[in-house]
């Protein structure tokens, strides 16, 4: 196998208006660094792909820089090491790294954690047992505190974060109600996720579906998608409901305002009545304090079947932006992955 | 002195839409019940008047029931026991009680809590020694969790509320901005409570003048109005920033939502994005936990003058709705108190 010379990679051409169209990115071939010390070259395998990038795309402030119009767009991914500067890295070696939209990358070791492929497939490190398992595994956990009996509320339930909420509010003996679109998500959460309800939010009476699902109020709503399930949601949450709130996915392609009346004072109104706890988070802050206990929980509950996942596998860097308009639509179904290499 | 066989109340006449006005309410003449096993029958001394009442007018749901037509509105008291039941209560005890608008009232002594007349004025039981003194601690020492260098921003900073978390902030080490209504108030809060910068809601250049004073963000925003001042507030949130949210005054008496665009998707976004906790509260939760802790310290804080208070007094039940009304519009300064007796 000779060295690879360049990287295929995908950059950011215009910040995208709405929906991200083919011709806000830009294909190119670059060519790659020579190895400093402590780095590697890696061929991706495997490349994640999350609605928190279509934050990235937007100059907006928020709590990380934006992706600059010209730079590569950034991503986890699963990699192979070929070759290396650092003893404790070897050619051949699976790491899980941010390599970007893109075939090859090089990179310092210090950021990098080995994936062991002998525990799951190492795709997995981009969803259960990564990033979006963390989020849900971290969120609900640390804000969302579920207790006994307690029930607890999310959306995208068929996805890679909310199954994995859902799954861990059952663990901690909660009961889960999910959502989801479409008939085939929402069997799948039901009958194979174990969730005690799956609510389509499609259906003409979700409204009432959801208000029959959570007779006792809700505990614990994770909000990951915002919108009308945010507004069906809020009126029944119980006195000291907590709301991690950890996306919103359903308003990150919108460019304007929705019409009025304005309900914010309404939303401040039923916080307090309620005494509800809404809190923002992004998994990093519990990184230090609960990634540990995060992969031998996460670990044991996989092997034991109590936490099932589904993975959307795309081929190939070019249908790469198909597979991320398909995830901020809902129209992928399970951890949105893009193979790049075997 | 002979014993009073009857009380002059006021009862709630029907539900305000709106500001609450004359006819919302009936003065009436009421008999006293004969003592039970265990009760004092209390002369009012001082009303307490709070924006909280202004939602036990109504019949939406929250945290307590609404007061039902006909019923005397509820209110804590300072009370001056006149005949007891209970060897622990004799006459002329001053106790805090939870008598309602009105000039005497038939209490068990389960519930009252006995005020020492030697500590400080009796009508501080209903101020900073009181709910909304406790308000202010718990809220923002539970919730806000000021740190040494940060930045707290409290409206109606003037008020027995905003008064106290300003200066509980600042002897917790933070920095204290406050907003008022007016230059009076603007000045009290800026030279008397010691506030760093105080600045006037009704300004032109408000928003302006928040940003100047907030150059490094705003870590705490405790809540007590809502409205424009929280939206000026809010873009100036710093990461990990905390919002007690204990009133929305300035939405209280409103009828119908305001004008859009719907902002409440924009709310959510910097709640995401910013990692913000908002929390809604009620001083009660905390009482078990808090209260004496809270007694010690302000009762310390008032005597070495790092806590200051000021009352608004009225006098007389026939001024209450005046007073009630004044307190609900920004009119009043300091804690409103209606003296119904000396």
């Amino acid at each position: 196998m000779t060295t690879p010379q360049t990287t295929r990679r995908i950059v950011l051409a215009a910040r995208p208006h709405g929906e991200p169209v083919d011709s806000d990115f830009r294909f190119e071939e670059a060519e790659l660094p020579a190895l400093g010390e402590r780095q590697v070259l890696l061929q991706t395998l495997d490349l994640s792909l999350d609605p928190y990038m279509r934050g990235r795309m937007s100059a907006a402030k928020s709590y990380a820089a934006p992706v600059e119009i010209g730079e590569v767009m950034v991503g986890a991914t699963v990699s192979r090491v070929l070759e290396s500067t650092d003893p404790a890295y070897a050619p051949g070696d699976v790491v899980l790294s941010y390599g970007g939209w893109q075939t090859h990358s090089v990179e310092s070791t210090s950021h990098l954690r080995k994936v062991d492929p002998a525990l799951a497939p190492v795709s997995t490190a981009l969803g259960v047992l990564g990033m979006p398992g963390f989020t849900a595994y971290a969120g609900l956990l640390q804000i969302g505190k579920p207790q006994p009996g307690e029930t607890v509320v999310v959306a995208a339930a068929a996805g890679p974060v909310g199954s994995a909420v859902g799954q861990i509010a059952k663990i901690h003996g909660a009961r889960a109600v999910g959502i989801a679109g479409g008939p085939d998500k929402v069997a799948y959460v039901r009958d194979e996720l174990g969730f005690d309800v799956a609510i389509d939010h499609r259906a003409d009476d979700f409204v009432d579906q959801l208000a029959a699902a959570t007779g006792d109020g809700i505990d614990v709503y994770f909000e990951n998608v915002g919108g009308r399930v945010f507004d069906a949601v809020l009126p029944r949450m119980n006195p000291f409901g907590r709301i991690p709130v950890c996306g919103l996915v359903s308003q990150y392609n919108t460019t304007s305002l929705p019409e009025g009346p304005d309900r914010t004072g309404q939303l401040m109104g039923i916080v307090l009545s309620r005494s509800l706890t809404v809190r923002g988070f992004i998994q990093s802050e519990f990184v230090e304090a609960h990634h540990d206990a995060f992969l031998a929980d996460a670990a044991r509950w996989i092997a034991d079947g109590s936490l099932r996942y589904r993975e959307d596998v795309t081929d190939g860097l070019d249908n790469t932006l198909d597979a991320f308009r398909a995830m901020l639509t809902g129209a992928s179904f399970g951890k949105t992955v893009v193979r790049i290499a075997e």
